[in-house]
Protein backbone atom coordinates (compact mmCIF):
# COMPACT_ATOMS: atom_id res chain seq x y z
CA UNK A 1 0.00 0.00 0.00
CA UNK A 2 1.98 3.55 -1.09
CA UNK A 3 -0.51 5.89 -0.78
CA UNK A 4 -0.36 8.20 2.26
CA UNK A 5 -2.73 7.33 5.25
CA UNK A 6 -3.97 9.31 7.95
CA UNK A 7 -6.08 8.30 10.60
CA UNK A 8 -8.33 11.00 12.35
CA UNK A 9 -8.81 10.01 15.73
CA UNK A 10 -9.01 10.09 19.48
CA UNK A 11 -6.38 7.91 21.09
CA UNK A 12 -7.75 6.77 23.68
CA UNK A 13 -10.83 5.46 21.90
CA UNK A 14 -10.66 1.71 21.13
CA UNK A 15 -12.34 2.23 17.86
CA UNK A 16 -8.90 4.11 16.77
CA UNK A 17 -7.11 2.05 18.73
CA UNK A 18 -8.30 -0.93 16.21
CA UNK A 19 -6.70 0.83 13.28
CA UNK A 20 -3.70 1.67 14.47
CA UNK A 21 -3.39 -2.00 15.60
CA UNK A 22 -3.91 -3.57 12.57
CA UNK A 23 -0.97 -1.26 11.16
CA UNK A 24 1.47 -2.26 13.23
CA UNK A 25 0.44 -5.83 12.65
CA UNK A 26 0.30 -5.44 9.00
CA UNK A 27 3.58 -3.57 8.77
CA UNK A 28 1.45 -0.19 7.35
CA UNK A 29 2.61 3.17 8.04
CA UNK A 30 -0.34 5.53 9.24
CA UNK A 31 -0.26 9.33 10.49
CA UNK A 32 -2.50 10.00 12.88
CA UNK A 33 -4.22 13.57 13.59
CA UNK A 34 -5.71 13.68 17.08
CA UNK A 35 -9.35 15.39 18.00
CA UNK A 36 -9.98 16.23 21.10
CA UNK A 37 -13.74 14.52 21.59
CA UNK A 38 -14.60 15.99 24.92
CA UNK A 39 -14.02 19.29 23.27
CA UNK A 40 -16.54 18.20 20.65
CA UNK A 41 -13.51 18.39 17.87
CA UNK A 42 -15.51 16.20 15.98
CA UNK A 43 -18.66 17.95 15.53
CA UNK A 44 -17.55 21.22 14.21
CA UNK A 45 -18.79 22.43 10.55
CA UNK A 46 -15.16 21.78 9.31
CA UNK A 47 -15.35 18.00 10.55
CA UNK A 48 -18.94 17.20 9.66
CA UNK A 49 -18.45 18.75 5.79
CA UNK A 50 -14.97 17.44 5.53
CA UNK A 51 -14.09 14.44 7.01
CA UNK A 52 -17.51 12.81 8.72
CA UNK A 53 -21.14 13.63 8.30
CA UNK A 54 -21.60 11.31 11.46
CA UNK A 55 -19.13 13.19 13.87
CA UNK A 56 -17.36 10.39 15.08
CA UNK A 57 -14.02 9.09 14.75
CA UNK A 58 -11.95 6.94 13.41
CA UNK A 59 -11.44 8.44 9.87
CA UNK A 60 -9.30 6.72 7.72
CA UNK A 61 -8.25 9.65 5.08
CA UNK A 62 -6.90 7.64 1.57
CA UNK A 63 -5.89 10.98 -0.74
CA UNK A 64 -9.26 12.87 -0.92
CA UNK A 65 -11.41 9.80 0.18
CA UNK A 66 -12.44 8.98 3.98
CA UNK A 67 -13.24 5.71 5.43
CA UNK A 68 -15.68 6.52 8.52
CA UNK A 69 -16.24 3.57 11.07
CA UNK A 70 -13.72 1.38 12.59
CA UNK A 71 -14.14 -1.48 11.15
CA UNK A 72 -14.37 -0.55 7.69
CA UNK A 73 -10.94 1.61 8.38
CA UNK A 74 -9.24 -1.80 9.70
CA UNK A 75 -10.64 -3.43 6.82
CA UNK A 76 -8.85 -0.92 4.16
CA UNK A 77 -5.32 -1.27 6.51
CA UNK A 78 -5.61 -5.30 6.16
CA UNK A 79 -6.35 -5.39 2.67
CA UNK A 80 -3.73 -7.32 0.65
CA UNK A 81 -2.65 -8.90 4.41
CA UNK A 82 -2.38 -12.33 6.31
CA UNK A 83 -5.13 -10.56 8.64
CA UNK A 84 -8.21 -10.94 6.26
CA UNK A 85 -8.60 -14.93 5.21
CA UNK A 86 -8.21 -15.52 1.79
CA UNK A 87 -10.45 -18.43 1.96
CA UNK A 88 -14.52 -17.11 1.75
CA UNK A 89 -16.04 -18.52 4.02
CA UNK A 90 -13.21 -17.59 7.03
CA UNK A 91 -13.39 -14.01 5.45
CA UNK A 92 -17.44 -14.40 6.00
CA UNK A 93 -16.80 -15.90 9.55
CA UNK A 94 -14.49 -13.00 10.54
CA UNK A 95 -17.15 -10.38 9.06
CA UNK A 96 -19.63 -12.43 11.15
CA UNK A 97 -17.57 -11.30 14.33
CA UNK A 98 -17.36 -7.94 13.05
CA UNK A 99 -20.71 -6.90 12.48
CA UNK A 100 -21.58 -9.03 15.91
CA UNK A 101 -18.78 -6.43 17.67
CA UNK A 102 -20.89 -3.27 16.40
CA UNK A 103 -23.90 -4.72 17.22
CA UNK A 104 -23.06 -6.80 20.81
CA UNK A 105 -20.22 -5.85 22.33
CA UNK A 106 -19.41 -2.04 21.62
CA UNK A 107 -22.58 -0.61 22.64
CA UNK A 108 -22.57 -2.36 25.93
CA UNK A 109 -18.96 -2.63 26.94
CA UNK A 110 -17.26 -0.06 25.09
CA UNK A 111 -20.35 2.33 26.00
CA UNK A 112 -19.99 1.58 29.41
CA UNK A 113 -16.66 2.30 30.01
CA UNK A 114 -16.94 5.64 27.86
CA UNK A 115 -19.58 6.42 30.57
CA UNK A 116 -17.55 4.95 33.71
CA UNK A 117 -14.12 6.54 32.73
CA UNK A 118 -14.61 9.42 30.08
CA UNK A 119 -18.12 10.97 31.50
CA UNK A 120 -18.63 10.12 35.05
CA UNK A 121 -21.16 7.91 36.45
CA UNK A 122 -22.61 11.03 38.69
CA UNK A 123 -22.52 13.21 35.16
CA UNK A 124 -24.69 10.73 33.57
CA UNK A 125 -28.12 11.80 32.59
CA UNK A 126 -31.25 10.13 33.65
CA UNK A 127 -31.64 7.99 30.15
CA UNK A 128 -28.45 6.97 30.40
CA UNK A 129 -28.57 5.78 33.95
CA UNK A 130 -31.47 3.24 33.57
CA UNK A 131 -29.67 1.73 30.31
CA UNK A 132 -26.65 0.49 33.15
CA UNK A 133 -28.42 -2.52 33.99
CA UNK A 134 -29.19 -3.80 30.67
CA UNK A 135 -25.56 -2.72 29.24
CA UNK A 136 -23.86 -4.68 32.28
CA UNK A 137 -26.09 -8.09 31.38
CA UNK A 138 -25.04 -7.64 28.07
CA UNK A 139 -21.99 -6.93 28.19
CA UNK A 140 -21.41 -9.99 30.07
CA UNK A 141 -23.50 -12.46 27.59
CA UNK A 142 -20.94 -10.81 24.90
CA UNK A 143 -18.35 -11.84 26.95
CA UNK A 144 -19.45 -15.57 28.13
CA UNK A 145 -20.25 -16.27 24.50
CA UNK A 146 -16.47 -15.46 23.16
CA UNK A 147 -15.20 -17.29 25.68
CA UNK A 148 -17.30 -20.45 25.17
CA UNK A 149 -16.27 -20.08 21.64
CA UNK A 150 -12.55 -19.84 22.02
CA UNK A 151 -12.60 -22.49 24.71
CA UNK A 152 -11.59 -25.24 21.89
CA UNK A 153 -10.17 -22.55 19.64
CA UNK A 154 -6.56 -19.71 19.50
CA UNK A 155 -8.63 -17.21 17.45
CA UNK A 156 -11.95 -16.37 16.82
CA UNK A 157 -12.28 -17.13 13.04
CA UNK A 158 -10.20 -18.70 11.17
CA UNK A 159 -7.04 -21.20 12.81
CA UNK A 160 -4.88 -18.20 12.08
CA UNK A 161 -5.46 -14.37 13.47
CA UNK A 162 -7.65 -12.22 11.57
CA UNK A 163 -9.00 -8.71 11.45
CA UNK A 164 -12.15 -9.59 14.23
CA UNK A 165 -9.57 -10.82 16.84
CA UNK A 166 -7.90 -7.41 16.77
CA UNK A 167 -11.69 -5.72 16.47
CA UNK A 168 -12.44 -7.68 19.15
CA UNK A 169 -9.59 -7.26 21.63
CA UNK A 170 -9.72 -3.02 21.86
CA UNK A 171 -13.02 -3.03 23.55
CA UNK A 172 -12.05 -6.67 25.28
CA UNK A 173 -9.09 -5.68 26.85
CA UNK A 174 -9.78 -2.62 28.71
CA UNK A 175 -13.33 -4.04 29.43
CA UNK A 176 -12.21 -3.79 33.23
CA UNK A 177 -12.16 0.06 33.09
CA UNK A 178 -15.53 -0.58 32.99
CA UNK A 179 -16.03 -3.26 35.81
CA UNK A 180 -16.32 -6.26 34.13
CA UNK A 181 -14.20 -8.74 35.55
CA UNK A 182 -12.26 -10.59 32.92
CA UNK A 183 -11.40 -14.05 35.21
CA UNK A 184 -14.40 -15.06 34.82
CA UNK A 185 -13.53 -15.49 31.15
CA UNK A 186 -10.16 -17.82 31.13
CA UNK A 187 -10.59 -18.83 27.50
CA UNK A 188 -10.53 -15.02 26.62
CA UNK A 189 -7.68 -14.33 29.16
CA UNK A 190 -5.42 -16.64 27.00
CA UNK A 191 -6.82 -15.40 23.54
CA UNK A 192 -5.89 -12.07 24.50
CA UNK A 193 -2.40 -12.80 25.72
CA UNK A 194 -2.43 -14.46 22.68
CA UNK A 195 -2.51 -10.96 21.03
CA UNK A 196 0.00 -8.86 23.59
CA UNK A 197 2.71 -11.57 22.20
CA UNK A 198 2.43 -11.25 18.52
CA UNK A 199 5.49 -9.46 16.90
CA UNK A 200 4.61 -5.65 16.07
CA UNK A 201 1.74 -5.85 19.28
CA UNK A 202 1.10 -2.17 20.44
CA UNK A 203 -0.62 -1.03 23.25
CA UNK A 204 -3.87 1.12 23.47
CA UNK A 205 -1.44 4.05 25.10
CA UNK A 206 1.41 3.73 22.82
CA UNK B 1 -20.65 -20.18 -6.30
CA UNK B 2 -21.69 -23.86 -6.76
CA UNK B 3 -22.40 -25.25 -2.91
CA UNK B 4 -25.61 -25.45 -1.33
CA UNK B 5 -26.78 -22.81 1.11
CA UNK B 6 -29.22 -22.58 3.15
CA UNK B 7 -30.80 -19.73 4.79
CA UNK B 8 -32.23 -20.09 8.65
CA UNK B 9 -34.75 -17.23 8.87
CA UNK B 10 -37.71 -15.24 10.13
CA UNK B 11 -39.05 -14.24 6.83
CA UNK B 12 -40.81 -11.41 8.09
CA UNK B 13 -37.05 -9.59 9.80
CA UNK B 14 -35.61 -7.14 7.46
CA UNK B 15 -31.86 -8.90 8.71
CA UNK B 16 -33.22 -12.03 6.83
CA UNK B 17 -34.35 -9.76 3.50
CA UNK B 18 -31.13 -8.74 2.89
CA UNK B 19 -29.93 -12.13 2.37
CA UNK B 20 -32.33 -13.07 0.39
CA UNK B 21 -32.56 -9.67 -1.97
CA UNK B 22 -28.43 -10.03 -2.30
CA UNK B 23 -28.93 -13.13 -3.34
CA UNK B 24 -31.81 -12.33 -5.80
CA UNK B 25 -29.88 -9.93 -7.44
CA UNK B 26 -26.77 -11.56 -7.25
CA UNK B 27 -28.25 -14.86 -9.07
CA UNK B 28 -27.66 -17.15 -6.26
CA UNK B 29 -29.83 -19.55 -5.08
CA UNK B 30 -31.06 -20.34 -2.05
CA UNK B 31 -33.23 -22.88 0.58
CA UNK B 32 -35.32 -21.44 3.10
CA UNK B 33 -36.07 -22.53 6.60
CA UNK B 34 -38.31 -20.95 8.56
CA UNK B 35 -38.42 -20.57 12.29
CA UNK B 36 -40.63 -18.49 14.38
CA UNK B 37 -39.16 -16.18 16.22
CA UNK B 38 -42.38 -15.32 18.59
CA UNK B 39 -42.35 -18.96 19.67
CA UNK B 40 -38.83 -19.09 21.00
CA UNK B 41 -37.47 -21.12 17.84
CA UNK B 42 -34.09 -19.79 17.95
CA UNK B 43 -33.95 -20.12 21.23
CA UNK B 44 -33.73 -23.95 21.74
CA UNK B 45 -31.03 -26.00 22.94
CA UNK B 46 -30.57 -27.85 19.37
CA UNK B 47 -30.61 -23.97 17.33
CA UNK B 48 -28.20 -22.97 19.79
CA UNK B 49 -26.13 -25.67 19.97
CA UNK B 50 -25.79 -26.08 15.91
CA UNK B 51 -27.03 -22.97 14.50
CA UNK B 52 -26.03 -19.80 16.39
CA UNK B 53 -24.96 -19.74 20.25
CA UNK B 54 -26.07 -15.70 19.60
CA UNK B 55 -29.52 -17.63 19.63
CA UNK B 56 -30.14 -14.99 16.56
CA UNK B 57 -31.32 -15.20 12.73
CA UNK B 58 -30.37 -15.01 10.08
CA UNK B 59 -27.71 -17.44 9.59
CA UNK B 60 -26.54 -18.56 6.08
CA UNK B 61 -25.55 -22.81 6.37
CA UNK B 62 -22.65 -23.24 3.75
CA UNK B 63 -21.71 -27.14 4.14
CA UNK B 64 -21.39 -27.77 7.55
CA UNK B 65 -20.52 -23.81 8.47
CA UNK B 66 -22.66 -21.45 9.80
CA UNK B 67 -22.64 -17.49 9.13
CA UNK B 68 -24.62 -15.20 11.52
CA UNK B 69 -25.18 -11.88 11.19
CA UNK B 70 -27.10 -10.79 8.44
CA UNK B 71 -24.59 -8.22 6.65
CA UNK B 72 -21.98 -10.97 6.63
CA UNK B 73 -24.23 -13.53 5.29
CA UNK B 74 -24.74 -11.42 2.42
CA UNK B 75 -21.61 -10.64 2.01
CA UNK B 76 -20.98 -14.40 0.99
CA UNK B 77 -23.62 -14.53 -0.85
CA UNK B 78 -22.30 -11.55 -2.80
CA UNK B 79 -18.78 -12.78 -3.06
CA UNK B 80 -17.83 -12.82 -6.86
CA UNK B 81 -20.43 -10.38 -7.77
CA UNK B 82 -20.83 -6.96 -8.61
CA UNK B 83 -22.43 -6.09 -5.79
CA UNK B 84 -18.71 -6.02 -4.00
CA UNK B 85 -16.48 -3.25 -5.80
CA UNK B 86 -13.55 -4.40 -7.45
CA UNK B 87 -12.19 -1.29 -5.93
CA UNK B 88 -10.20 -1.23 -2.50
CA UNK B 89 -11.64 1.81 -1.49
CA UNK B 90 -14.89 1.65 -2.80
CA UNK B 91 -14.71 -1.42 -1.13
CA UNK B 92 -14.08 -0.18 2.69
CA UNK B 93 -16.97 2.75 2.12
CA UNK B 94 -19.53 0.07 1.03
CA UNK B 95 -18.31 -2.21 4.43
CA UNK B 96 -18.49 1.15 6.27
CA UNK B 97 -21.84 2.22 5.26
CA UNK B 98 -22.43 -1.62 6.90
CA UNK B 99 -21.17 -1.13 9.57
CA UNK B 100 -22.82 2.43 10.46
CA UNK B 101 -25.91 0.39 9.36
CA UNK B 102 -25.44 -1.99 12.70
CA UNK B 103 -24.86 0.80 14.45
CA UNK B 104 -26.67 3.84 13.74
CA UNK B 105 -29.83 2.53 12.24
CA UNK B 106 -30.52 -0.99 12.68
CA UNK B 107 -30.62 -0.51 16.68
CA UNK B 108 -33.34 2.43 16.03
CA UNK B 109 -35.54 1.87 13.33
CA UNK B 110 -35.63 -1.67 13.05
CA UNK B 111 -35.82 -2.30 16.96
CA UNK B 112 -38.66 0.31 17.07
CA UNK B 113 -40.69 -1.09 13.63
CA UNK B 114 -40.20 -5.05 15.87
CA UNK B 115 -41.60 -3.08 19.06
CA UNK B 116 -44.35 -1.53 17.39
CA UNK B 117 -45.29 -4.12 14.89
CA UNK B 118 -44.59 -7.55 16.67
CA UNK B 119 -44.39 -6.41 20.34
CA UNK B 120 -46.73 -3.99 20.53
CA UNK B 121 -46.26 -0.70 22.26
CA UNK B 122 -48.76 -1.86 25.31
CA UNK B 123 -46.74 -4.50 25.86
CA UNK B 124 -42.98 -3.12 26.50
CA UNK B 125 -41.50 -3.14 29.59
CA UNK B 126 -40.25 0.01 31.36
CA UNK B 127 -36.11 -0.20 30.13
CA UNK B 128 -38.06 -0.78 26.29
CA UNK B 129 -40.62 2.08 26.73
CA UNK B 130 -37.97 4.72 28.06
CA UNK B 131 -35.70 4.22 25.12
CA UNK B 132 -38.14 4.73 22.40
CA UNK B 133 -37.76 8.97 22.45
CA UNK B 134 -34.06 8.05 21.98
CA UNK B 135 -34.54 5.69 18.86
CA UNK B 136 -37.05 7.71 17.32
CA UNK B 137 -34.52 10.80 17.38
CA UNK B 138 -31.53 8.82 16.08
CA UNK B 139 -33.41 7.01 13.97
CA UNK B 140 -34.39 10.37 11.88
CA UNK B 141 -30.99 11.57 12.41
CA UNK B 142 -29.83 8.32 10.31
CA UNK B 143 -32.12 9.00 7.41
CA UNK B 144 -31.33 12.66 7.21
CA UNK B 145 -27.65 11.32 6.86
CA UNK B 146 -28.58 9.52 4.11
CA UNK B 147 -30.69 12.06 2.62
CA UNK B 148 -27.61 14.53 2.77
CA UNK B 149 -25.82 11.95 1.60
CA UNK B 150 -27.71 10.75 -1.34
CA UNK B 151 -28.38 14.71 -2.77
CA UNK B 152 -25.90 14.39 -5.78
CA UNK B 153 -25.41 10.58 -5.73
CA UNK B 154 -27.61 7.70 -7.10
CA UNK B 155 -25.87 4.85 -4.43
CA UNK B 156 -24.50 4.54 -1.01
CA UNK B 157 -20.75 3.99 -1.53
CA UNK B 158 -19.38 3.63 -5.11
CA UNK B 159 -20.89 4.18 -8.93
CA UNK B 160 -22.98 1.86 -8.92
CA UNK B 161 -25.35 -0.50 -6.59
CA UNK B 162 -23.41 -2.71 -3.55
CA UNK B 163 -24.17 -4.30 -0.68
CA UNK B 164 -24.26 -1.30 1.49
CA UNK B 165 -27.76 -0.29 -0.90
CA UNK B 166 -28.97 -3.82 0.31
CA UNK B 167 -28.30 -3.78 3.68
CA UNK B 168 -29.41 0.11 4.13
CA UNK B 169 -32.55 -0.77 1.71
CA UNK B 170 -34.06 -3.39 4.10
CA UNK B 171 -34.82 -1.23 7.08
CA UNK B 172 -35.45 2.05 5.54
CA UNK B 173 -37.85 1.07 2.93
CA UNK B 174 -40.49 -0.05 5.69
CA UNK B 175 -39.53 2.83 7.84
CA UNK B 176 -42.97 4.36 7.84
CA UNK B 177 -43.96 0.76 9.94
CA UNK B 178 -42.35 2.23 12.51
CA UNK B 179 -43.84 5.59 12.02
CA UNK B 180 -41.14 7.41 10.49
CA UNK B 181 -42.07 10.15 7.86
CA UNK B 182 -39.87 9.21 4.66
CA UNK B 183 -41.52 11.70 2.67
CA UNK B 184 -39.09 13.89 5.07
CA UNK B 185 -36.39 11.96 2.69
CA UNK B 186 -36.85 13.00 -0.59
CA UNK B 187 -33.67 11.44 -1.76
CA UNK B 188 -33.77 8.47 0.31
CA UNK B 189 -37.38 7.74 -2.09
CA UNK B 190 -35.83 8.26 -4.91
CA UNK B 191 -32.95 5.94 -3.81
CA UNK B 192 -35.33 3.46 -2.88
CA UNK B 193 -37.29 3.83 -6.10
CA UNK B 194 -33.75 3.14 -7.59
CA UNK B 195 -33.69 -0.38 -5.78
CA UNK B 196 -37.09 -1.43 -6.06
CA UNK B 197 -37.23 -1.22 -10.39
CA UNK B 198 -33.63 -3.20 -10.49
CA UNK B 199 -34.33 -6.77 -12.48
CA UNK B 200 -34.49 -9.62 -9.98
CA UNK B 201 -35.34 -7.12 -7.47
CA UNK B 202 -38.01 -9.40 -4.51
CA UNK B 203 -39.85 -7.94 -2.28
CA UNK B 204 -39.68 -8.87 1.44
CA UNK B 205 -43.04 -10.87 1.83
CA UNK B 206 -42.24 -13.10 -1.90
Amino acid sequence: MSERLILHEYAASGNCYKVRLTAALAGVAIERREYDIMKGETRTPEFLAEVNANGRIPVLQVGDRFIPESNAASYYVAEGSALIPSDAIDRADMLHWMFWEQYNHEPNIATLRFWMRSIGLDQLHDGQRQQIAGKRLAGNAALKLMDDHLKARDWLASDRISLADICLFAYTHVADEADFDLELYPNVIRWMEGIMTLPGFIALDS
